[in-house]
Parts: C-alpha cells; sequence; structure tokens
C-alpha cells in the first residue's frame, strides 16, 4: 500500500519534548541548543504591529521569493562576516540577495540540497564525518543517495586529509558541520582550502555566531560551497523556523527550482517579517551570544576544575565527560534535578552529555547537580 | 554539478504576485484564490497574547507533533462535517488526532502524499484528470513518478469511468481535486465509491468549505482514502501556511515518518497557535464562506446575463469565459482597470478567466469591467 522508499526511511529524533514535571513545575531545557534569551523585541514589535494594523495581509499568500528578507539576510552577513561577535567594519564580505536562499528552518535547507547537488545514481554520492549532526543520513535515506562516514580522531578532531580523500576516491560531495555537532569542536576555515573544486561541498554553520569565523569569506574563491545557516540558534528563532543556504547565485537557482517544485510559499508572512526585523538588530544578538560564549568558557571550567573532560567548544553547547560514569547516568541525575541535557546511547559518544548553555541562573542551577559543592575557579 | 534529477523539475507557476500598480495604487487581486476577510479575531488576538506575554516562547522549539492543532481541526471537522456552513449538529463525524496529518500549507501535504504512497518503481503510479490543480504534474517529476491524465469530458465534467478504468488498468492510485481547479466544479462524494479500494486514493477538497459536502464521511468506510485540506481558503490563512491530510491512522503515521525524515518542525510556534483559535470560531469563518457563495451566486448570474459562459462553481471562484474573446485579452482589460484575474494559456483553458470571489465591493468593480452598464439580474 505504501511506496517502497517509505520502508527505509529512519527518521531524525531531536531533543526531548517533555511534558511537566512531577508537581507541575516545568523543566529547565538544556538539551536542543535553544537560545535562553527571547527574539529582539524589534522583531516581536514588527509582528505584533502587522496583526494589529493589516490582520487581511494574513489572508494573503505571502511573497514566494521573500526578496526582502534575503536582502535583509544578506546585509546581516556582510555587517558580521557571518559571526555575530566579529567587529562590523571589517567582514569584507559583499554578499548579494541572489546569494541567499530561505528555508522552513535549516533541516528543510538541507534536504533541497541534497535533493539539489547529491545524486543517487552512484555519481555524487555524499561523505562526511563520523559523528556528526545525526540528520544526514536520514536526508541520504529519504532520496537513496549513498553515503559514507569517515571517522574523527580518537579525540574527535576532523581528519581532513581522511575525509578528502574519501570524497576523492569516491567521487563524491563533502557534508561537514563546522562547528561540528554533538562534539562543539570546530576547524579552521583554512583548512576547507582542501576540499575538491569540481563539486558542490556543504558546510553546515548552524552554531557559527558562536565560534570565532566562517567559512563566508571562501564563497568569492569557491563556487561550488554550499553554506547552511539558522535562525533557531544564535537568532533565538526555534520557535519561528527560519534558515538559509549561502552560495552563489547558480547554486541559490537550482535550490530554488527544487523548492518551487515542492512548495511555493515555505516561509510565513509573519516569519518573514520577524526575520526581516531581526536582521537590524546587531547589538542585541551580538550581546546575547557574547553572554552565552562567556557563559560557556567559565562553565566548562568549572566542569574542567571537577574532573570532567571537556571538548574545546565554538558552539552553544558543550560536549563532556565524567570519567567512570555513563551520560545516560549524568542525564538522569540531571533530569531528577529538573534540568534536561541530553546524551547519546552508542559508543563513541555513550559517555558524554551534550549540554546546551542557558542564563546564568540555569547554568548555576546544573552546576549545583553536576559539580556540588566545589567553588568556581578564578 | 547539479543532481541528474534537478533537470527534469518542471515548477508550479502560482497566481501573480504584483508590485504596486503604475501611480502607486494597489491592484484588486482576484487571481490566487484568497479570502478577502481576515481570518478570526480570535486568532490574531491568541498570536498577539503569546508575542506580549512570552516572548521568550519563540526561541523554543515548536511543539513537532503540534498536538493541540491536530486535536483542535479533528474538532473542527467534528462540528463543521467539512463544510462550514453545514449545519453543525448533523455531521455523523467522529475524527480523532491520529487521523490528521499536519503540514506547512497543503502543498507540503501534496508531497508528502506523493512521497509516502506513489512508487516510482513501475507500481503504484497516479492517474488525475486534465485538467486539474497543475502541481500533481510537477510532484510526480519531482519523485520520478509515472502520471498520466484522463480527459475530462468537453464540458468539465468529471468522467468517472474513465478515472477508474484509467486507474485499474495501470494498477494506478486516483488523485482528485474535488471541487476541480481551474473550473470549480465538483463531483457527488457518492461516485468515489467507485474508486479501487486496494490502493491509496488522494482526494484534494482545498475548496470543500464552499462545496455542498465533503468525502469526510467516507473515511469511515476507506481505509485507503487520503483527503486533503487548506486553511489557506476558507479560513484565511494564506500568509500563515497550513494545510493538513485527514486520513485512517496507518495511512497518517506513514506521513508522520516521511515528515520526520524531512524536517522535524514544519509548523512554528506562532502558526500553532492561530490555528488552535481559529478552529475555535466556526461563526467567524462560517458567516464569511456564506458571503462568498452568496456573492459567487449573484456575480455568476451577471455574467451569464451579459453573455458569458459560467461553469457551476462549488469553490470561492469562478471559471468563466465570454465567446469571441480570449482569456488573456479579458485578463489584459481587467488588469488595465486595476483588478487581477488568471488566465491560462492552453487548450481547452485558453478562453476562460478564473475569477476569484472578493468583497461585494471588489466585485462590483469587477463588474463594470466585465459587464459594464447591465443591470443585475432580479
Amino acid at each position: 500500500m505504501f511506496a517502497q522508499r517509505v520502508a527505509r526511511l529512519a527518521p531524525y529524533v531531536p531533543g526531548e519534548q517533555p511534558g511537566p514535571r512531577p508537581g507541575g513545575r516545568s523543566y529547565v531545557k538544556l538539551n536542543a541548543n535553544e537560545n535562553p534569551y527571547p527574539p529582539s523585541p524589534l522583531a516581536v514589535q514588527a509582528v505584533t504591529r502587522l496583526l494589529t494594523d493589516d490582520p487581511a495581509r494574513l489572508a494573503r499568500y505571502p511573497d514566494p521569493d521573500s526578496a526582502a528578507l534575503r536582502a535583509a539576510v544578506a546585509a546581516l552577513l556582510n555587517t558580521t562576516g557571518g559571526v555575530l561577535t566579529a567587529p562590523s567594519a571589517e567582514s569584507g564580505l559583499h554578499l548579494t540577495p541572489d546569494m541567499i536562499f530561505l528555508a522552513n528552518g535549516s533541516d528543510e535547507a538541507l534536504s533541497f540540497l541534497f535533493y539539489a547537488f547529491f545524486d543517487s545514481e552512484g555519481r555524487h554520492c555524499i561523505v562526511q564525518t563520523a559523528p556528526t549532526y545525526s540528520f544526514y543520513p536520514v536526508y541520504a535515506g529519504f532520496y537513496g543517495i549513498p553515503l559514507c562516514a569517515v571517522p574523527l580522531f580518537s579525540d574527535f578532531r576532523l581528519d581532513t586529509g581522511a575525509l578528502v580523500k574519501g570524497a576523492n576516491e569516491t567521487d563524491s560531495s563533502i557534508i561537514l558541520a563546522n562547528p561540528n555537532a554533538p562534539t562543539g569542536m570546530a576547524i579552521n576555515r583554512a583548512l576547507l582550502r582542501a576540499l575538491p573544486p569540481d563539486r558542490v561541498h556543504v558546510v553546515d554553520e548552524a552554531y557559527a555566531d558562536f565560534a570565532a569565523e566562517s567559512a563566508l569569506p571562501l564563497l568569492a574563491e569557491f563556487p561550488n560551497l554550499a553554506i547552511v545557516r539558522t535562525f533557531s540558534k544564535s537568532m533565538s528563532f526555534a520557535g519561528m523556523r527560519l534558515g538559509y543556504v549561502a552560495a552563489n547565485p547558480p547554486l541559490i537557482a537550482a535550490l530554488t527550482t527544487v523548492k518551487n517544485s515542492f512548495n511555493h510559499f515555505p516561509l510565513d508572512v509573519l516569519t518573514q517579517t520577524a526575520g526581516i526585523a531581526a536582521c537590524g538588530d546587531v547589538p542585541w544578538y551580538a550581546e546575547n551570544v557574547r553572554r552565552i560564549v562567556a557563559q560557556r568558557e567559565s562553565f566548562g571550567a568549572v566542569l574542567r576544575h571537577s574532573g570532567w573532560q571537556v571538548l574545546p567548544s565554538q558552539a552553544n553547547f558543550l560536549f563532556a565527560q565524567k570519567p567512570g560514569t555513563s551520560g545516560r547516568e549524568i542525564y538522569e541525575r540531571c533530569k531528577a534535578a529538573g534540568i534536561l541535557v541530553r546524551h547519546f546511547p552508542t559508543p563513541p559518544l555513550d559517555g558524554f552529555v551534550r549540554i546546551t548553555i542557558g542564563t546564568a541562573e540555569e547554568m548555576a542551577a546544573l552546576e549545583e547537580c553536576l559539580a556540588p559543592g566545589i567553588p568556581r575557579p578564578l
């Protein structure tokens, strides 16, 4: 009764979405890499104003090309260089709106990238690292695209040479999360120059606003590079669904053809309105990212001080293990204390937990649970 | 550089999205079957309240299962029986939330239906009428599914016998818009009992709230029937992106697996919030649908009175032609007067225009353009 392709699907499993705790309080949610701060008040005001002044606008189709939002995203990136906390005058980027493809979250953008650039006919299959974002194999299965995984070094550093060798041997494209998930570790963008230039490669920068640098400047040199980014993390838009691809215009045109053959209007008018306003409030977001990065560093120091191994993160989360304790045990101890973190069932990740960086108060509560009574290092 | 499948895509072309008119005024838009009335004030208020009371909610992922909205949609359908103007106590429907699959507009729902139930391997291909909604062949091309089209009778009535024969000869499923696009003509749901019961068939009821009846009561008898519906037309949600499938639980489970292998969170928190509130305001929507249906009937009578051929519509639009004049000429005359209608370039549709039913004022302006000086029939 169902199409044969449905049988081979293995859906992605996102972070736990809990109901209320016993007793009716809610959990502190540090398990989905959400931003603990609200989106820019300018974004909230823009949507409220539209609802108040022109509710009949909701009955009309949105702009299918999201022209104004694409221009706003290009301008945002040109201002920040792809890292919200970076000094503004020095980005050197000159992205144009025809270099931006918008999607209903970066997951939809990734799905369209797989469809557009990775073939199911044997050529142009895809190479990823292991571990990495666990949605990539799901997309490969969705479209029947062969995928092979190249292990990281045992300390979770990227083996760039092995990755490029793997891609060249199979004439494949590469998909690479940088910073990587769930480790949070990043590579210098200079290493991306080793990617074979004759094929499309995807760099997933979902967390790049929390990192030292972005690969966006490489777009001027690499016509086949596609950089995926999201408003969900640094821009506090997880509930609003907005992601995008930055790439050169021919790649964006191909993605647009794919989108228009799937769903003409994936971005509703409220998300477009909020996104345009959010792009104009760099100070709000830069300040929140600075607070999260500072909290990440101080919390990582606390964990290390109390005997944890903490991977060097450039994202809004930490990947850490306490020798002698499983990730599941840590997860359960935290959950009993009303705090959700994420653990992973299989080696080499099963000793670790992934901890989203929340507010100072939330991290203090988690510290009480994970490293009780240990004074913060100076 | 691109996957081979991109070359065979032929994207859907939606109704014209105009810029401002010469002189800066805006067009009267009667070309995309949008609702001229705003969504329920309860929906607008619910979103405004969320933005005011809990803006940090926007930074958290939405419910990926949209559980509350699915329950609200099931309750709405149980109240109305699938036709908003129908008497409420007699629907006889008992849909449960596990019979509702929600999507980012009904176009996304259609795409997932094609993926889930129509094979690319030769079996379970798909039969449609010609003409019908022009996105169906686009989806078939997107997934490489063989599609064949069975012509309507020359008066645009559905040839049910030929459709079922075509499906049986090729062991195919059927996709059927009812009311059909762009004609607006509907068939009695009793004719759907002829669909071969051993395969999944899709009935697209985008316009059913403007019709005499819905196929929803057939779900109790036909485990393989999937009914697609949308909030875009009768619920004034075109700008908010919300569509759904009503079907028996095994079909909904398959669609959910497909969705979770593509994009976990297609419905943002504002759309979910607005949708739940909208489902609770049947009186608002029933009144608007009644006004649109009344306007459709009176405007159709005016056109007929002045020599037009008007197909009998059960949708929120009319498909009509003036003998001796091409659809393109009518379109251009209307556009010069500041009103957009839709025309189609190829026979047998090229004599017609598709006219969305707007407000009384909008229809009076169009009447002045199409049938000037002709008194309304009594």
